[in-house]
């Protein structure tokens, strides 16, 4: 997430799915990773046993940056009411909304934790739903004006958090919550 | 600023200048102040020479919140196109602009920093004019949810910061940013 709060600029596309200048954001895992933000991003694999993903991020990235093949290691459950036109191997397609998917990954995570990858739409129905345990955000040091906000929808009332972990790479700042309930 | 973005709540008064639910946000300054936040704030006093300060925190805050006098230690100017029914000492109205504010307040600062105190719409000015060298975030652990956001209307590109210092205080996440030019 930006300074100002953006997951992705403006005109998100299949061929440019962080949208304009939305590239900056992911300069921490990719040109500019360090050893810390390697070992966050290994954490968050090897923690989890399920990741959901929003429809429209799969829809965005499934063809271009996904190249057609799920990208994880996990099962991965995509929340969407359109059913695609073909099934890919290691997606589950869950039509029900953002409970039942919740409950299909849990069935496969067992102890470990759910990974709610994004986009930004999903990540506000679970915390509006008060679905979400603990958000992970990583901070980069950019105003990035325009596009996507984390938060924009999350309801009507303010929902408290706890900050448990903090730690400083070149490319971002990187801070754990637990949502206090 | 809560971790979703916002400096106050909702419906901002007089009465009220935090809006619903946003003295939250100042929890750290006030009741569960540390020996880091102190600093951290005295800090910001010691090393100012003026601040500056926008018309409608001015009009929201002064007779209720700042109880009809200056607050502050040093001279503080109000960008506003409204005279003030009376003037009041320690404060100079600039109705010329943000630019006009920022030359009187650094003839009297000398070597010291200008503290742009805010509000959102004074500093977003700032930014938009490239008159922002550094950015001082304290990041609550809350999602207010609603209010008034920080960084709401920056201009049309990105701009990219410099973290050059961080701490934690167990009511905020206090980072310092440069503007990088």
């Amino acid at each position: 997430m930006s300074l100002d709060g953006y997951i992705a600029g403006s005109d998100v596309t299949p061929r440019q799915p962080m949208g304009v200048g939305g590239e900056r954001l992911h300069e921490w895992i990719f040109k500019g990773k360090t050893h810390i933000d390697g070992k966050i991003l290994e954490e968050v694999v090897s923690s989890s046993g399920a990741v959901i993903v929003g429809g429209r991020t799969y829809a965005i990235a499934i063809d271009d940056a996904w190249g057609g093949a799920s990208p994880f290691s996990m099962p991965a459950f995509v929340v969407t009411n359109q059913n695609p036109e073909k099934a890919i191997s290691g997606f589950t397609y869950v039509p029900e909304g953002v409970t039942a998917a919740l409950d299909k990954a849990k069935e496969v995570a067992g102890e470990k934790n759910i990974w709610l990858m994004g986009g930004a739409s999903i990540a506000q129905s679970f915390i509006k739903a008060g679905l979400v345990d603990e958000i992970h955000i990583h901070i980069i040091p950019v105003l990035l004006c325009c596009g996507t906000l984390l938060f924009e929808q999350i309801g009507m009332k303010p929902i408290e958090l706890e900050r448990v972990k903090m730690e400083e790479s070149s490319g971002a700042t990187h801070i754990w919550f637990r949502v206090v309930r």
